[in-house]
């Protein structure tokens, strides 16, 4: 695959994207069919396995080198009292993830997974969308391709995380962009906005939909205009894990937001995505919904940083245990049913 | 506490129930408060971490030995035809457990949990419940005691699993015994029973109704007369947890029918127990709500072994891990909101 240097490398990358190995999809759903169990008694489990499978082309995989990606970026918008937190929170988290203090921090330890956090231009805050696009093109290639390029080709597990004051209000602006139905529709508390400030934060995403009218027929200009770089680079580092044929688990509302315009621009995109969780942030269920993805877990989390998904990461590891460790009927001398 | 050498001395241990440590709860609600987070953004991780620093004493607690234990009886009342898979493979499955190819024993590889299996007098199956009690006295007591005995002092979290052809019958018969509503009501199809076969599972859990009707106003009775050895054992496993103060993770139907008798017995008996997960056997959600609980996982699971809730020992350590593993905005120079 071509390296991303241009929104047309974007779109060629989209054009051509990787399909499971049906091989080895059909191999590990007769495995599953023959493992010391009832039928479909590990439920969603096998599902995963079968589907990890695909993907990995492998009909008997295991999981070794889970990759989590935490990316940072600042947001004009923040200036307009979108958040319960000031801007300066973002480069304080960065240094808290740096210093290994933060949530994610603590799940990747718990989950063996390799952990990384990219701090995006944070001295340098995308635009306020509602006067601007986010970024230019410049800018939302070289996010995008930031985080095309911090995938590591031999992860065998991808979750993206993110920071970044003010960035619920992009997501939910991307997501009434893409998917209709208003500002009031998509907008959340957030970290924590309540009363007039959330109706702020509506008119803030109203504003942005109307600057932006004429752009958002376009699932990238969708991103640019309304996102951060943030949520570019989680969107490339989705978009290379497919032709890396690199499972991913998508987060909560800011992730999927990210992710939305691969999805709306293709609508295989996120095939090799499953949902980690069910965010608390108001309108994750509905995104959900438009990407077809039905959540592994539900625990009212909205923390962000890719916490969600790296949790989720346990569930994934016991979908794989199971289906790759167990033995069969005839191995395990156990009548079938 | 006393050994368990008769129904009087289970008795006794259901009156003198300890009770979590309250400074220990209050000091982690405490440090919950100050980590680097907005407030609840951890949602049950949060609930789930201060849980268990009660149970264990210590505001900052961590998980270093879950102990899984699998208990395993054979059922009068599979004679009658109430399971898609004969009696034998009851021993079959022990000899799977103990060669480590079933799926709780890759489970609890992948999380790290010391696992036993307890074959309970597999060679003398319970009495069909719809002719006799399932026990008599002394075989209740015994295998209550098992379970008692089975648990490790120096664990700090327990889960329960069981293997048994025919215990969703006795489980079925337990839970209509306790909350009534009729045997369709909590009936459910098991590892595969379908039509006529769920119908017969049915009238067979109505008759055990009718045969000990005059016994079913005690918890304990309902217990003996129509559960099994694993079923006693896993009530025996989990009352001993909380004279240990070693929290319990409830897994699917079985497991939670046979510790709703210690509930109905005395109200706070489970409060040391969370509900792993919402099993796919029919009647679970129904159960749950009986005993307040709210399952941590939702995969359509319904495998027993205690494979759900040793799937949820990963949620529960992420809970711990972050919990105890963040840092405070204090510490990590971080404003807080």
């Amino acid at each position: 695959m071509a390296d991303i240097t241009s929104i047309d490398s974007i779109r060629a990358a989209l054009r051509d994207l990787p399909q499971p190995d049906r091989a080895a999809q059909d191999g590990a759903a007769a495995r599953n069919g023959q493992l010391t169990k009832p039928p479909g008694a590990l439920g969603r489990l096998e599902d995963l396995a079968i589907w990890y499978a695909g993907w990995r082309a492998d009909p008997r995989p295991a999981i070794h080198a889970p990759q989590v990606l935490v990316f940072a970026g600042n947001h004009g918008v923040a200036a307009r009292g979108v958040s319960a937190f000031p801007p300066e929170v973002t480069v304080q988290m960065v240094a808290n993830f740096e210093g290994g203090g933060a949530a994610i921090n603590q799940l990747c330890d718990a989950f063996g997974a390799h952990m990384s956090v990219h701090a995006l231009d944070l001295e340098t805050p995308t635009a306020d969308f509602t006067e601007a696009p986010a970024m230019d093109e410049a800018a939302f290639v070289a996010a995008f391709a930031a985080g095309w390029n911090a995938v590591d080709p031999q992860a065998d597990l991808l979750v993206t995380g993110e920071m970044g004051i003010g960035n619920t209000t992009s997501a939910a602006a991307i997501a009434a962009a893409l998917y209709g139905g208003g500002a009031a529709m998509w907008v959340g508390r957030g970290t924590g906005v309540e009363g007039s400030a959330l109706e702020g934060k509506i008119a803030v995403v109203d504003a942005g939909l109307r600057r932006h009218a004429d752009r958002l027929d376009d699932p990238l200009e969708v991103l640019r205009c309304l996102g951060g770089r943030e949520l570019a680079a989680m969107a490339g580092a989705t978009l290379r894990a497919r032709h890396l044929s690199i499972p991913v688990i998508l987060d909560g509302y800011i992730c999927s937001a990210a992710v939305a315009p691969l999805h709306s621009a293709s609508p295989a995109a996120l095939d090799h995505a499953v949902a980690g969780h069910l965010s608390a942030e108001g309108a994750h269920a509905e995104l959900l919904a438009k990407l077809g993805k039905a959540p592994l877990l539900s625990l009212g989390l909205r923390l962000g940083e890719g916490s969600g998904a790296a949790l989720a990461i346990g569930v994934l590891k016991g979908a794989i245990a199971t289906h790759s460790g167990m033995a069969t009927f005839a191995e395990a001398g156990v009548a079938d049913g």
